[in-house]
């Protein structure tokens, strides 16, 4: 059933003992919006407890903070940022038919919870848990600010990407005005790489070749590479951006090997050149400038049939 | 003479041909504001042209979209973003002691106009460019708002430095809703790189060292490296920030090879660790978190130098 933000309101303030969930893998959105909310519960005399499937990766330590550890049993479930209950991860699965109350900004949200505020528009689900605690009516302090502030500039990367609204800034704005750092904090969430992730790029900037006089580049990770640099999935994130950050570059590639030795293309593209259509010889699709699919060859192949696609594709432009 | 932002309205509504100077290699901030500044007065029927001492770099030229070039002489002189004459340039140096107006945000600046609006407090001279604009009653249209966000966005550095206020935040949310791409805007700003830039990049990386647990890096750059990238200045800005981003280092250290063959030192420290009192061991200095000082040593004395002293300043933490 799907409510709004007063009836949550009403909810909140009628009940009593939250559990607040956030997906797995979690990052700066689900734990700054999970933290904030269970701050602002906890300041109106509430329990409220975060919790999450996995082990919190130390830089998002700062959103915990001044969160009192309060042991008790839920008498009601929240879940924050989270998709579709398979996202809640393992330790937190047995919650999946038990959730009463869902805020999300996902459009694709699933829908799974007894009560739901699904808000597409929102550039991170934080801007959704400010304007709650607001009509909640409780003061936003500075250790909710951070984690208002985390929330909405981790999910825009830095304020960076498309989904960035007016909204997102005027926010930010009254969070600066509640004395964070948001210096420091941009820093902590954006700045800061694992000596793994550093090898990993170092090993990859190696493998840049360039086709059809440098307006495409190209990139490889093996599974020899990401094992020497000792990188989890994390740290392999976002390689996908390096080739087409390149100027002059209007096709990126990247080409990482994959268990069973297949190896997953992602090609990212400038102006018109389609990225679906370049995957589509292949099977795999996307969008118009990110698209991906899967080459069951050894590199040199993969890479020349890759290649040659997007040759392909720069004829008649 | 300081005068008031209405005054600088007063003096360009009763006036005309104008050229607006900005600094020499120049960012973001002077052209944005400087072409902002153009188009609005072009818009209330001035005859009004941007100079620069330098050719623009190909990714500022969406700020000049829509600008009328106009051959004029000037009757008036105004510069933006301009600290000291001295960075006007060459080409632009014989303006020096002619100029009328100067409308900036360096609170180290000279004063060397006959008339100045100088505002510390703003991120950008774009946001004073935006409150000028406003006073004049002119429509902010979207090329302006281009040329307004892009100022902020590059002098906060994507909104990560210290710098930003919440009035940055919110004028670049005005922006937002005059219709800007912002997202292309930024990733045109700031997720381009040279050849060049990756090059020396790759090879910067190869050369990073770690010391006392990791909590100190170091990496190098010497002329030959800059000589096999092909790099020139702009290429090369910012490496110092790149060992301090490794999760747990708490002191980066680059050192750069300079013409004469003497190592120009930048030392970032963390929490509290003073790069200053590091430097300033070998007559260098500078702030808390960021110094530097000058080694006049080959490469690896200079490099047990500077871990040397590092090492003391761990001492007794």
């Amino acid at each position: 059933m799907n409510i709004s933000l007063d009836e949550i309101c009403s909810f909140l303030k009628t009940r009593n003992n939250f559990y607040i969930l956030t997906h797995q893998y979690p990052d700066g959105d689900t734990l700054g919006s999970a933290n904030a909310l269970c701050r602002a519960l906890q300041k109106t005399g509430k329990n409220a407890r975060v919790l999450c499937s996995d082990k919190i990766p130390k830089k998002y330590s700062i959103l915990s903070r001044g969160i009192k550890k309060q042991e008790f049993e839920a008498d009601y479930i929240i879940s924050v940022d989270v998709a579709d209950t398979q996202l809640l991860g393992e330790n937190l699965l047995k919650y999946s038919d038990k959730i009463d109350l869902c805020i999300d900004h996902h459009e694709s949200n699933k829908a799974f919870a007894k009560m739901q505020y699904i808000e597409g528009s929102s550039a991170a689900t934080a801007e959704i848990i400010y304007e709650l605690i607001n009509l909640l009516g409780v003061k936003i302090d500075k250790q909710i600010a951070v984690c208002i502030y985390t929330g909405i500039t981790t999910d825009t990367g830095g304020f960076k990407y498309a989904n960035a609204t007016p909204r997102s800034y005027r926010i930010s704005a009254d969070m600066l005005e509640k004395g964070i750092d948001a210096c420091s904090i941009n820093r902590i969430m954006f700045d800061t790489k694992s000596r793994s992730r550093l090898e990993i790029e170092r090993q990859v900037l190696d493998t840049m070749e360039f086709f059809y006089e440098s307006r495409c580049a190209v990139i490889h990770v093996t599974r020899e590479m990401i094992k020497k640099a000792k990188a989890n999935e994390s740290d392999i994130e976002g390689l996908a951006s390096i080739p087409r950050q390149v100027e002059g570059v209007l096709v990126g590639v990247t080409l990482r090997e994959q268990k069973d030795g297949v190896f997953k293309v992602s090609v990212r593209t400038e102006e018109d050149i389609s990225a679906a259509a370049i995957c589509e010889n292949f099977g795999g699709g996307g969008h118009q400038g990110a698209a991906g699919c899967n080459l069951p060859y050894d590199l040199d192949v993969a890479k020349k049939k890759i290649v040659d696609a997007v040759g392909f594709a720069f004829k008649g432009k």
